[in-house]
């Protein structure tokens, strides 16, 4: 069953979840995994570190003066606050192009706040509030830059959605033929790759020493640097992905994709993570993802105690009194090393 | 890994629920089953109409003169829509009681619209959207016309939980002393049991000539009709629940329950049949159910045909674009005869 965290209510097992993780270095080596690191699995959010490269690469964010906050926002899967939307607009301006070109669709953004003011006000979602408008933003400038055509931006046969297929395969070391594609959420390209790939790639954002050539390197090293630089760009307020790399003051990287895919750099020892939850809840996965810090001895010392908010988190009722709690069950397998 | 339903992104699964089946006639013989059939399950709001047996066996039904559609209310998980609060209103008026007696919290509502509502009027959310609304007020009724105390009719030990706990060990023929109790979103105790014996309830249910003594016989059987004859009661407009008692006419009883439980009473065949997603999906939940009853050959003369938006539903992208599919993906298998 590969159960990876049960979901408890009063003393007994209430939902049980399974999952997969892969610990890579960035030899790629599997170092550490449970139940199948080789899952193939749709990135969804954890690829737009990489889908994030080519806007620099491409000098696009020379051309309008991205900086770190509108690099990270690039990689973000923001909440919709204020803060979020200025910057997406702001972003677009200097592209030259309004709210209209962003190809991403819309949802309830998770700032309640914002959302609540929409209804009194009586106005409609608008594609800003999707947790993927900088993704596209980026992309957006990107077509701009270049001169490719501004409608189609977001299909697979489009520039914009080809050089980052080429990244992809780059960065996650697995051959783009065998990448499969699905459409996303935004509706761009969704790359589905083994699990192992995955972790892979993020230990090369985590020690970039082995990006080539020099220029790929050096924009990887920036997306990396915006992400732990503006924390609150790639999440926001009261976040995990924002809370991580807060605690860690620049050592992780941590980003989170839809259907329960997360990913994480460590800097420090130059490993890569990524975690599936096979049935897709994300009620689990941060709890999984602390358990993986703690059992390879990451954050051990201290950055651990402040994200103890996600370690074992309460199951409420209706009353706000806690009835349950969901708690990480699995050990890490050490991965045997090819001879 | 029990696999009972797979998410597909493309043509590939992205993501996949795990999950158990019982199928149980009215003598208590396992039929069919998938995965296992007496894995321990709370049946949270599945235990409704069970809950409300002793509004009627206590003679508050009487006493109040609750009509088909209050008492189909009692067995609801509703969606808070304005016919749903205006009957509770009115239930709790007739026990001489408002709505701060409620203990069920509250929570968003699935009717949006009332919930906009509520956010344009700045007003905060109350008791009565609590899906379980109903429930209370039936328990409410109960202890006023008991004469039991009010503030605490929620807990174990008040008369009001002590005779549903006897209910439910009663209409599911398991031991009193064997239900594990934990606290429901409602603050109610929620009951653990085998799932074989929640499907072994609903056969009864379907079937009550087995239950005895006889008021509790005609309790069951006017609960039981009043879900077919009130079924927007018991869910609301464009739920699972109220369109599968419309799409059978009478034949069928359906209650949802919390973390993807399902149970089904046949009225025709007399079975009961009980469902849990291991992981608590219910975006998986109704896609089983029909397949259950697509292999059981309930419904496939037709009824199902009303419910076939549940059967294979679209996975849809921000933009409302189908991107890829729900699909169920399991075989009940024949269960042994015991000799």
């Amino acid at each position: 069953m590969n159960i990876i965290a049960n979901v408890y209510r009063g003393g007994a097992v209430e939902s049980s979840h399974s999952g997969h993780v892969a610990v890579v270095d960035v030899e790629g080596r599997l170092r550490y995994f449970y139940g199948d690191p080789y899952r193939m699995t749709y990135g969804r959010s954890v690829m737009k570190p990489i889908q994030a490269i080519p806007v620099i690469t491409t000098g696009t964010a020379e051309r309008f003066a991205l900086d770190e906050a509108d690099l990270a926002l690039c990689c973000g899967s923001h909440s919709g606050d204020p803060r979020h939307r200025a910057r997406v607009y702001d972003m677009l301006r200097r592209a030259g192009q309004k709210e209209a070109v962003l190809q991403c669709g819309t949802h309830v953004p998770r700032d309640t706040e914002s959302y609540h003011r929409l209804i009194r006000e009586q106005k409609p979602l608008t594609p800003v509030y999707s947790n993927c408008s900088g993704k596209h933003a980026g992309m957006v400038a990107t077509a701009v830059h270049m001169g490719e055509d501004l409608a189609t931006y977001h299909l697979l046969d489009h520039p914009v959605q080809r050089r980052i297929l080429d990244m992809v395969a780059e960065m996650t070391r697995y051959p783009r033929k065998r990448i499969s594609i699905g459409v996303d959420g935004c509706s761009v390209p969704a790359h589905r790759l083994p699990l192992f790939h995955l972790a892979w790639a993020y230990a090369r954002l985590a020690a970039p020493r082995s990006i080539s050539p020099g220029y790929v390197r050096e924009a990887a090293v920036r997306i990396a640097n915006a992400m732990t630089a503006q924390p609150e760009m790639v999440a926001g307020r009261g976040r995990y992905c924002t809370d991580l790399m807060e605690a860690f003051g620049g050592r992780i990287i941590g980003k989170l994709g839809a259907e329960a895919v997360y990913c994480v750099a460590d800097r420090e020892w130059g490993l890569g993570i990524a975690v599936k939850i096979e049935d897709g809840a994300e009620r689990v996965l941060y709890t999984v993802v602390n358990e993986v810090l703690r059992q390879l001895r990451i954050g051990t010392d201290g950055a651990l105690d402040r994200l103890a908010k996600y370690t074992a988190p309460d199951v409420k009722n209706m009353s706000g009194k806690a009835v349950g709690q969901i708690q990480a069950d699995f050990m890490l397998r050490l991965a045997e090393r090819k001879r």
